[in-house]
């Protein structure tokens, strides 16, 4: 017997073309201690703001719990309505210019995207 | 001569305490493919919307690109408006009941935790 992709999960996948995308990219520069590295990074980060609104930040000084990874550089938070508009997003010449201008800057990056159930 | 810290994140450091907390959980489940214990892991984090809003959802499907990480259950989003908020909300009954009743789901987490500028 074949194992069917569960209900939930396509309900789930259903609502995606209308739900929320939440677009979280985390960074590690290169150069972690580099202050105008990191200014850089943020100044191109910045650049993207006339796309959308982004919440832009360093790691809080939170309590450092185990499960807590705060060895990032900055991070981009992005709210897209739809599929669409982050693939727009991702393609607009305003994102490529910054992945351009910016990415000899970091070691890594990663990106999640999750959809608001 | 020792290296001090850079004065631009000083200045992050500085605005910390009046700047809005941003807190991303990823959860990757014992058993990802089992609907009952994602449904049960989503379930518990909505016990926790009487906290505080929440973002909650699953991964996306957008473009599958090198740095995109699609690999986690679920996700929940919150802001804090400051670091005093987020510990409140760790210490909160309804935050330690959740963790005590789907922790024995969850396999890894991570949490990330940036100070918006």
């Amino acid at each position: 017997m074949s194992i069917s992709a569960p209900a939930t999960v396509n309900t789930f996948e259903a609502k995606e073309n209308k739900s929320q995308i939440i677009h979280h990219v985390f960074f590690w520069l290169k150069n972690p201690s580099s202050e105008e590295d990191l200014n850089s990074l943020i100044k191109g980060i910045k650049t993207l703001e006339t796309v959308r609104k982004i919440y832009i930040g360093v790691p809080a000084s939170t309590e450092l719990r185990d499960v807590v990874d705060s060895s990032f550089s900055a991070s981009e938070l992005l709210f897209f309505d739809d599929l669409a508009g982050q693939e727009t997003y991702q393609n607009h010449p305003l994102h490529l210019k910054f992945v351009e201008d910016c990415s000899h800057l970091w070691e890594k990056v990663i990106v999640y995207d999750f959809v608001d159930m």
